[in-house]
């Protein structure tokens, strides 16, 4: 059998009971570790839980993940994921290698990004399609984001953007050369989200898009949440310009761009705001 | 302080080790029970944890928190929440209330169906806004969530439909009466959503709207899931007819409309097929 188990947001004691009673009884466990990251590193997981930990990283999940469905096979298996096993990506490649090698699966859900966002008092209900933002380089600038969330505004619909989070890359110089030679980890801060944000603003009105047209403005709320379900987790709700220069620490990063707010999630952001004038303006053009 | 706990989706183990802590530390422990049900019960789960809950209903939360709020004040007290407790609703009122009178809250948060959906294969990342499908009456049918389903699908987003839970209603003539009887507990099938959709379907034909406007046909696929997360979680992917004759068993159901569907999702979805011929046409003409 192959368990895929969420480990949910914070540390080491935000599994389940389910999910520590299998991790327990596995042979072997697995940790997924190119997705998200837990403030808890592999060292503290494995001492407690009391067992050795494979790193699976996006090589070994996407090409050499043979080994571990061989033993599944004939054993227990776990594989850990941060948040819930199916949140940031399905897993639905390898779920169904192991459907065609007969290997059953199950799942041990928990918290994600994509349900705790709601720490920041908007409603779920309201969300329109996720996105993805992913940190621009010299050359590559990709902006398609910036449509999806011009359709939720449309739809009055809230936007959750997940932060790109680049672990075990290589350079271009280093992949060339065929060196394994490894980048540190990087991760997208709020920042520099709303950064990008403004800069693809710049370039719709270079483009001559009228600011009627235009999905937001540098004015536009965003909200910024860092480490959400730890004890230092972070929120604050500004415009887009005072975002680009807040520093909300360590990763992970999410921003959210709201679409119509209700007066009760206007309340509970009220206690995330930085600039109350801002705020204010915001709720009062908000009930015109 | 005043701790907001979910217990995710299934059983008595479905709670974090941090979950389970904070409950084991609290003077008082408050169970909510109108907005979801776990397959466990209040005996069980108190059992479980060596100690007593109170139920909070409806009327409990909204007018009468007060007296879980004023112990707050002084003592840990935990409010559980079946799956994430800002899942089916933010809790946002009591969030609010707590902090006017002073009282600190901590969310712990769990699986969510909203995230456990992604079960079925579907990519989380491709569903649009979520709607709640409510049971019809003779003489209230609203049906506001078939334009949401409409947006979704044509953004080529999918759509999960959380189904109405009817947990202490009353009658009209008891509340005319002002009787304290309530209904027995009714919870909305996939198959009653699936035939609900229909409805509309044919009234929507009725009103002259053109076939190639229609959200959908009744030959449209739509997944239906049951007591997700639990060891008796069922999952059938089904024409919307053949769903609305389909047993799923006990609750809680969920419903999926899906939109624009990747090789990916229909490879996975394959494994919840009941007519494979059907399936195999809707394949041909998603890849046509």
């Amino acid at each position: 059998m192959l368990y895929l188990v969420g480990l949910g947001l914070g540390d080491v004691k935000d599994i389940t009971l389910r999910g520590l009673e299998i991790v327990k009884k596995c042979s072997k466990v697995y940790l997924e570790s190119y997705t998200s990251v837990l403030s808890a590193g592999q060292s503290q997981l494995e001492k407690f839980y009391g067992k050795e930990l494979i790193l699976a990283d996006r090589e070994m999940v996407e090409q050499g993940s043979e080994e571990m469905l061989q033993a599944a096979k004939n054993e227990d298996v776990a594989f850990l994921v941060v948040g819930d096993p199916l949140g940031a990506t399905t897993h639905s490649d390898l779920m169904l290698r192991a459907h065609e090698l007969g290997v059953q699966t199950r799942l041990v859900h928990n918290a994600s990004i994509l349900t705790a966002v709601g720490c920041c008092g908007l409603q779920l209900y309201s969300f329109g399609e996720t996105v993805s933002i992913v940190l621009w380089t010299e050359s590559w600038k990709p902006h398609s984001y910036y449509d999806k969330i011009a359709a939720n505004r449309r739809r009055g619909l809230h936007t959750l953007c997940l932060l790109d989070i680049k672990m075990k890359e290589k350079t271009v110089e280093n992949i060339i050369k065929g060196r394994d030679i490894y980048e540190p980890p990087r991760f997208m801060t709020a920042s520099e989200a709303a950064d990008q944000l403004l800069q693809i603003l710049e370039t719709k009105k270079e483009e001559g898009v009228a600011e009627g047209d235009l999905a937001y403005s540098e004015n536009s709320m965003c909200i910024g949440l860092a480490r959400v379900g730890t004890e230092t987790q972070q929120v604050v709700c500004a415009s887009l310009r005072d975002m680009s220069s807040c520093d909300l620490g360590g990763p992970l990063h999410s921003l959210v761009v709201p679409g119509k707010l209700h007066p009760m999630e206007l309340e509970m952001l009220k206690l995330f705001v930085v600039d109350q004038a801002w705020f204010d303006e915001v709720c009062r053009r908000s009930t015109e």
